[in-house]
């Protein structure tokens, strides 16, 4: 099930008495279109997306936004949209940016994509030529890597103590410090600000991707980035750091909505790559979007969601300690969506071990895909947001036995 | 107003202690953005856009599908989809597709995007290699140009009568063959049989984009170019020709729901691209625009548009042949959204007309922009759609004026 990302797997089925498809798509992979399809799969219990739970959608409270945003906006949210988005959604954002930061933000600092996701494509078509330089937190987010595969970057490994000449030079530095995909960790302060140090040294970006903070299990995140390089300076913000916010994991995916928030000029830039991709994210979709967050109401279901995956977390975790830890070591998530389990012994291919894991009605994410290189096939990522305790743990149980057939089919341990 | 195409027009603000970014979005223009944002200005008679009449939105339609769409899926609404799309509208479209063209078509020949726009984007990525040969008609569609424009094609003209040896090693061929963009003109059958032709005798692809099919002013279409590709052949379609439809004209844009219909080798191809894009459009307006369309009633809204556009593009002609056939000439198109203008005088130059147009409060599109080349400036596209007759009207009559005071800088005609 799980496609070889060596292999063509996309173009299989194309008429090749027809012109060829271009040299990127074909060293793509499916993996991701394989998890969202198995998130409809009523037999297997997936822990491979990163899906919040649907039992949570806030249906009614979007019907009512619906209404109230057809209301105030009329015909004006059924047009095509300025391509940067909706105006007052953009100012609402950067005045809640502004208060969390204490920096200094306006609309001209926040561009209005389709989904976080887009964001990390147009950051893609505006910085990254063909053999660039891309500095990732690694692992790395699958769909960063997905989004960047047309550009070609060459990739290497972030490591938190560089320094700026090991920096400089690179398009940019791309890190996910909350409750990073696919690790969950929290980068700690000091890390934030030294790496900020060093990017502003070796004068380049930072990509921040931040999608899971409203996921705080246990406790504040404390200051993103963005805020420690809005601190360094005073008037209109204009520092390298790039960040992602989105509603998908705090409120629904299905609207689509995220945004970047960067230097004015920057985001004039992304707004251009915006144009030639789709002239503009729908307007009623973001119409809804600002009245969810303008009554507030995305804080008061953060809090539902907290309330919901902590117990999530903990049953998940404590059946892999029960069943999983002669095998894997992992420590537990403070917040965020993962787990993430390293194989003790190296003889443990997660690749092979996920076709076994299908085969017991599991799924879970094996590390190669959130590898740059392909290599680290010695990991896997578990989602804990998408079903109930009882469900978590009998995943747990099916992949306990997915590992146990796996090892029979290994040579003894070295 | 009007950036000139040969300069960088979007990065003059962004920090050059930074990183510089790509060098396709550093040839850029932002013209696009200016005409939608033009749409904003009450005081400017727009003739720019390719905007549908905001008056005839269909608001109450759009609520009421809106909540049959939240009581039909409830927070499957709201859910990340699949990458190719809500499955229903999938097969409503297919099926469609199949009734009107006598070909076979299911789902997994449809693929779901934000907007045609997203098409393109797509066909780019998926087809264009830097360097690759695509064969456009000319003019061409600017947001076509623009969707490229990352991938870097070599473009040559599309001639009608082409042999499939020039055709042949192209990566595709581009049409609007229904009331194209810009010059509004119908391609007759005989030629979209012809050009079928010779697309499959060299072995090339064809993208027929098709979003002004609806806007039959005078009379039916006819057949889609991919309706001949589909009598050709029995079974289910895998013929060369790649379709694009989409909702933004004869419904609403800002939902932002488009459709490729192709053969489904290429479509599974399309969504890994579309996945690394955007991971998927919003549920939530796929859902809407199926109950639009199950219920037919975007054949009756329609009729409404026809209706409502036949005067204005009759009073926009009648006021030109008033103030312009002077200077200008051109054909009244049978559907779409736009007259195609052409100074009789190569000595007018309409890039810089343009910007005494905007002086005296009208917009247009110059043809500059819709040649791969940037050297036609001899032409204008001027939208009936989006203002009612007497607003069509005064537009004119100060597009007059601006041409006058443009000859009066001039030196005498040759």
């Amino acid at each position: 099930m799980l496609a070889d990302r060596t292999m063509p797997t996309s173009d299989a089925h194309v008429n090749h008495h027809r012109p060829d498809c271009t040299d990127w798509i074909r060293s793509s992979n499916n993996v991701t279109q394989q998890f969202l399809s198995f998130g409809g799969m009523p037999d297997v219990v997936s822990l491979a997306g990163g899906l919040p739970a649907p039992e949570l959608y806030p249906l009614q409270a979007v019907r009512d936004a619906t209404l109230r945003a057809l209301d105030r906006h009329g015909a004006a949210a059924l047009e095509y949209g300025p391509v940067e988005g909706l105006f007052a959604l953009r100012q609402l954002i950067a005045s809640r940016v502004s208060a969390t930061t204490g920096g200094t933000f306006s609309a001209d600092h926040v561009l209005l994509t389709t989904g976080a996701m887009q964001g990390l494509d147009l950051i893609g078509k505006v910085l990254i030529d063909s053999g660039e330089r891309v500095i990732v937190q690694a692992p790395t987010y699958l769909g960063a890597l997905d989004a960047w595969r047309p550009r070609r970057p060459a990739y290497e490994r972030l490591r938190w103590d560089a320094t700026p000449a090991e920096l400089r030079g690179a398009k940019f530095v791309y890190t996910v410090p909350n409750y990073s995909n696919p690790t969950g960790a929290l980068v700690p302060q000091a890390q934030r600000v030294a790496l900020l140090e060093q990017v502003l040294q070796a004068q380049t970006w930072l990509v921040e991707d931040d999608p899971y903070q409203a996921l705080q299990l246990d406790g504040p995140a404390g200051p993103s980035i963005l805020a420690h390089a809005a601190a360094r300076q005073a008037g209109a913000y204009s520092g390298p750091v790039i960040y992602l916010g989105t509603v998908s994991k705090s409120l629904v995916p299905g609207l689509r909505v995220g945004w970047v928030v960067a230097e004015a000029g920057l985001i004039q830039t992304l707004a251009l790559a915006k144009q030639s991709a789709d002239l503009s994210s729908s307007m009623l979709t973001q119409a809804i979007t600002f009245e969810l967050l303008d009554s507030q109401f995305d804080h008061a279901h953060a809090q539902t969601l907290v309330d919901a995956y902590r117990p999530r977390r903990d049953a998940l975790c404590r059946e892999a300690a029960l069943h999983l830890s002669d095998w894997f070591e992992w420590e537990v998530p403070v917040g965020g969506m993962f787990v993430w389990m390293r194989a003790k012994d190296r003889a443990i291919d997660t690749n092979a071990l996920y076709r076994l894991a299908i085969e017991e009605k599991v799924a879970f994410v094996p590390s190669s895909v959130f590898d740059f290189s392909g290599d680290d096939r010695f990991a896997m990522r578990l989602n804990f947001t998408r079903a109930a305790p009882a469900v978590l743990a009998e995943g747990v149980q099916r992949l306990a036995r997915a590992v146990q057939r796996y090892l029979k089919t290994q040579p003894a341990p070295r």
